[in-house]
């Protein structure tokens, strides 16, 4: 069982030992820790699934999100956070500046002023804010470009192997033009990196993340939204709901939350948070003006990204993209504009009958975000809500201002990937992911699902999940989770935790279609155990060995039962693994000359057997 | 709340009145029949969801398989059986005979002579076993052949239909050379089984059942496995599993019982069973043998297949592809042979070292079959297990001898459909659906998932429904589900509905891909539902009403709630909904104008601003 730590919450601010995160190893697993070559200091986390004695296997190594909750040799305190990992490596660059910061305000909580939170504020101590030195891109983008293999690089390298070996070879796979290595060197990541064609989000504010790539030659990878709306949720909820999503995978997350508290809430989060978090600073703009959409203004969504930045979030959602001329294009639509961030926009646009301040502004934009290395999401407030309203001219119309808008980041050293759809058909998928690349130059392609289908609300992860394996398979870097909840209401913890397995099935199915040589490993381990019947094996190699155990269970709850060589769907007589070991067995003994008489009878097929794999 | 009704059950079979099958329409849904052209005493039953009146839609038409059951008119009593709906149809051919009948045995339910079964016996009553005239083809095939439209074949396109109009435009979609027509006539149906393209499977001993058809110019179908096993599952259960399953979509439904009392429970299920019933007779003739696969005979398996034939089941899952020279080929996979019906004639053909009598046999299984128009299925009993063991040299094998006697098949008249894997990754998901047309002629392809990963025991249903929904895009007609407790133990009432939501997901999907002309429809009118804050509308057209409206109110429980234009994911003030309506009425009244005035400072992209859609 999990054990758990401490954490603050709105409603019982004093008595912090009374509220818990989740910590502890998923069962049978350790977390081991790779060192680099360029820097030997590197400790690169990941886990390892020990094998029953029986297997004659040794542990299997996975990529592992949950950072050092999941390391019973960890202290969680989070009041503290989580230890600086990153930041002697930022510090050692030389180009950054401690910076007097910005002071929080009274309405980045969505408070009047002299009004009190009611929570519990995360003390920083001695976390000075961070800022490149005369506003220089301190971004991984520019350390690439100038050939500089960063820390963060040849942790991600070591991290993408999953153990392997240098040059194992690869499976078989149709990557659609992807150039995935059978090994990942530090070299690749910084090429990789320096072309654009993948990212690390890496604000030098949030040391407490342990590095990750997003970029079609590596592993695909899933995000998790969570987040507070004027109706749920509190502060405690939501770090726990971080931390719940990375330890069943998540590998970033985004900070949604919309009404009160979202800056004390977002610093309790990013402290604690060993994965890049993201979010949608026109979210909190909007608070600031009451709501109001015509009441935004340049002055105060610039103050809002200084005021996320100099906290650390690691990525932005800019909706750059919604010019004021594509938004009659979608007054047709069955679903409108259905992106929160898009309607905002287009509503300010046409208050003002003006073109999209963050269009306008972009080039400034890029210059704080440089300053910090905070890398863009280029959000798609354009995206179609409905089958009906996929692919159509407002949704590509903004796709191609997205591609200029890339090569303008990229001019400015920031790192770019592009928010992508939606609701789209099977049919209408694959042009999607074909026509981000040609637009954006490679860039990273970060898609919501796709839903495959509108008929289904209550299993949105279920058809976009379909949507997410297909364009993860296409090229997509980034799969941002649907949860069952999707269009119905907020995920719960059970939500989230669906959300997030069912991504992770859509991305390894994803992985191992391109054929990336690590990803058949974990099956092929599943499948022998599954085979042996090493039902333990089995669980706890699964992506959710408790829900495998307990469904076990509800049958066949005895202990016995996970050692005998049937199981419930079949019974001890009519076991085919069962069979087919005696087949096998008889393969290897007594098939060498009866084939022989077989064949000499004239069968028209046949091969030799050759003896069992693994053994 | 569904009524119920009575069934017997194996623990209380004295307290009939306590056993309940589910009843009762699915919220704001009216059973609509339409009569036939040809034959204008067809009662072709469908589903109509009323929208609310601030809609001003009319109700949507949408198929389904739920059968009386959710008919309040219907009066339902299980000890009766369904009405015979296709008596009439069948006696008026006049090519059938009433048999004697073949007594049923002990061990028909795997009992000692003199033992009893402690199950009640449903009474057939006056319901004779009917068989062809001499043997005679009594098959949808024969008589598509002699150019004959069966009231079958007409309920089938009524059905297919949904109400449409006739030759109402169709949608986009790629279908991958499938001939979806625009609408289906009773003729298109009578040519597409008459080249084995489709199957209409409809043994002439079970009246009860309505019409449906599987083939790839069709809706996509989806099947839901029941059964007991030695370890669990009773009869009441089972018939349950039955209703329950078509209750949410279950176009057909494969008994896959082993254990005891098989021949009982399948008959109370064939009796109440609205769709088509599959079962795989190998299962039973091994209990026969005491699961003594050596023990098994020809004559045996041939007394099971009258007995299973005269019941009245649909079709016949047969692994005669299993040949003895693919056997070896499966020693060195990592997962061997994963059939259950597979491995038991390969443990056989070891044994006796012989070819499989069901090839050698088939033509006289084909002369029992023809004269009952029991479907084939035949089997893929070499089919992959893993992900390791796809598209190898034993599956591809089997699937070239399938198409060998699908040809045989059909020269006895006996419709076919082959069965498919199993466990395959995306990208090699294609190549199965390629070489199954090309093999067998275009027969419909029955796949079971396939999943795309192993590695996630607990949520198969997902690992396998995005297989599904592509390979059903590929144009697989008839996708077996899988359901949460695969691999790990029998499904309960919740795992069914699980796994049939979510087939129903991927062959809508599918449907949508492939271009169907009716498909979208439902998309359409849900999506304008939620555009408009339809709540009501919302729930009630989605696949699962129930789960959509209790996950709506966990977070917004208020009826009020229901009836804003807001939800909790956003709260009221970030609603992009709402916001896009004013957005609409302002490109309506206030675009025009300003878009000269901003075409005049020379913006690029502009397209007039169209009324909304739908209204």
């Amino acid at each position: 069982m999990p054990d758990s730590a401490q954490l603050p919450s709105e409603k019982t601010q004093t008595k912090l030992e009374e509220l818990r995160v989740t910590t502890g190893p998923l069962p049978s697993s350790r977390k081991v820790h790779v060192a680099g070559l360029l820097y030997p200091e590197l400790s690169v986390a990941m886990r390892e699934i020990d094998l029953s004695p029986s297997s004659g296997e040794a542990p299997l190594r996975v990529y592992d999100t949950s950072g050092p909750y999941a390391d019973p040799q960890a202290a969680i305190d989070i009041t503290e956070g989580l230890p600086q990992l990153r930041r002697a490596w930022i510090l050692a660059r030389g180009d950054v500046e401690v910076a007097e910061g910005r002071a929080v305000k009274p309405e980045d909580n969505g408070l009047r002023r002299g009004e009190k939170s009611g929570l519990v504020e995360f003390d920083r101590g001695g976390r000075a804010v961070l800022r490149g030195k005369d506003g220089a891109a301190v971004t991984q983008l520019a350390y690439a470009r100038r050939g500089i293999v960063t820390p963060e690089m040849e942790y991600v390298a070591i991290r993408e192997n999953l153990g392997r070996e240098r040059l194992k070879r690869a499976a078989g796979g149709e990557s659609f033009g992807a150039s995935i290595p059978d090994h990942v060197s530090a070299e690749f990541v910084r090429e990789e990196v320096a072309r654009g064609r993948a990212i690390i989000p890496a604000n030098i504010n949030h040391p407490e993340s342990e590095p990750m790539i997003i970029g079609r030659n590596f592993l695909v990878k899933i995000n998790a939204n969570i987040g507070n709306s004027i109706v749920a949720s509190g502060v405690a909820e939501e770090v726990e709901k971080m931390v719940w999503a990375t330890r069943w995978g998540a590998d970033t997350v985004m900070d949604l939350s919309t009404g009160r508290n979202i800056h004390t809430i977002r610093e309790w989060i990013i402290r604690n948070a060993p994965v890049p978090i993201g979010t949608v600073p026109i979210y909190q703009a909007l608070e600031k003006v009451d709501g109001k959409a015509e009441e935004l203004s340049w002055e105060i969504f610039r103050d809002t990204l200084i005021e996320q930045a100099e906290q650390g979030v690691d990525y932005f959602t800019i909706h750059a993209g919604v010019r004021l001329p594509y938004i009659p294009l979608t007054a047709s639509r069955v679903t409108g504009i259905v992106s929160r961030g898009g309607s905002i926009l287009a509503k300010w646009c046409l208050a003002h009958h003006q073109e999209n301040f963050l269009y306008t502004r972009f080039r400034e934009i890029c210059e704080i975000m440089r300053a910090y290395d905070v890398s863009f999401s280029l959000g798609d407030g354009l995206r179609p809500g409905s089958i009906a309203d996929a692919n159509d001219a407002a949704q590509f119309a903004e796709l191609e201002t997205l591609g200029e808008l890339t090569k303008i980041a990229w001019e400015h050293g920031v790192q770019v990937m592009i928010e992508g759809p939606g609701h789209v058909p099977m049919h209408q998928i694959k042009v999607n992911m074909e026509k981000q690349l040609e637009e954006c130059g490679e860039a990273p392609f970060y898609t919501l699902g796709p839903l495959t289908t509108d008929i289904a609300p209550g299993y949105d992860h279920i058809t976009s999940g379909i949507g997410a394996a297909m364009i993860g398979w296409f090229g997509t870097a980034l799969l941002c989770y649907v949860t069952p909840k999707e269009h119905l209401g907020l995920p719960d913890r059970d939500d989230v935790k669906a959300g997030v397995i069912t991504y992770k099935i859509a991305a390894h199915a994803a992985d191992l279609a391109k054929g990336h040589p690590a990803a058949r490993e974990r099956d092929d381990a599943l499948s022998r155990a599954r085979f042996e019947f090493r039902w333990r094996d089995q669980f706890n190699l699964s992506l959710d060995p408790e829900t495998a155990e307990k469904f076990h269970d509800q049958t066949l709850p005895a202990e016995g039962a996970k050692l005998a060589h049937f199981c419930s769907m079949c019974g001890p007589k009519f076991c085919s693994m069962q069979i087919t070991q005696e087949i096998r067995d008889y393969a290897r003994t007594g098939m060498d000359e009866r084939s022989r008489a077989f064949r000499a009878q004239g069968a028209e097929i046949y091969a030799e057997a050759p003896l069992p794999a693994g053994k």
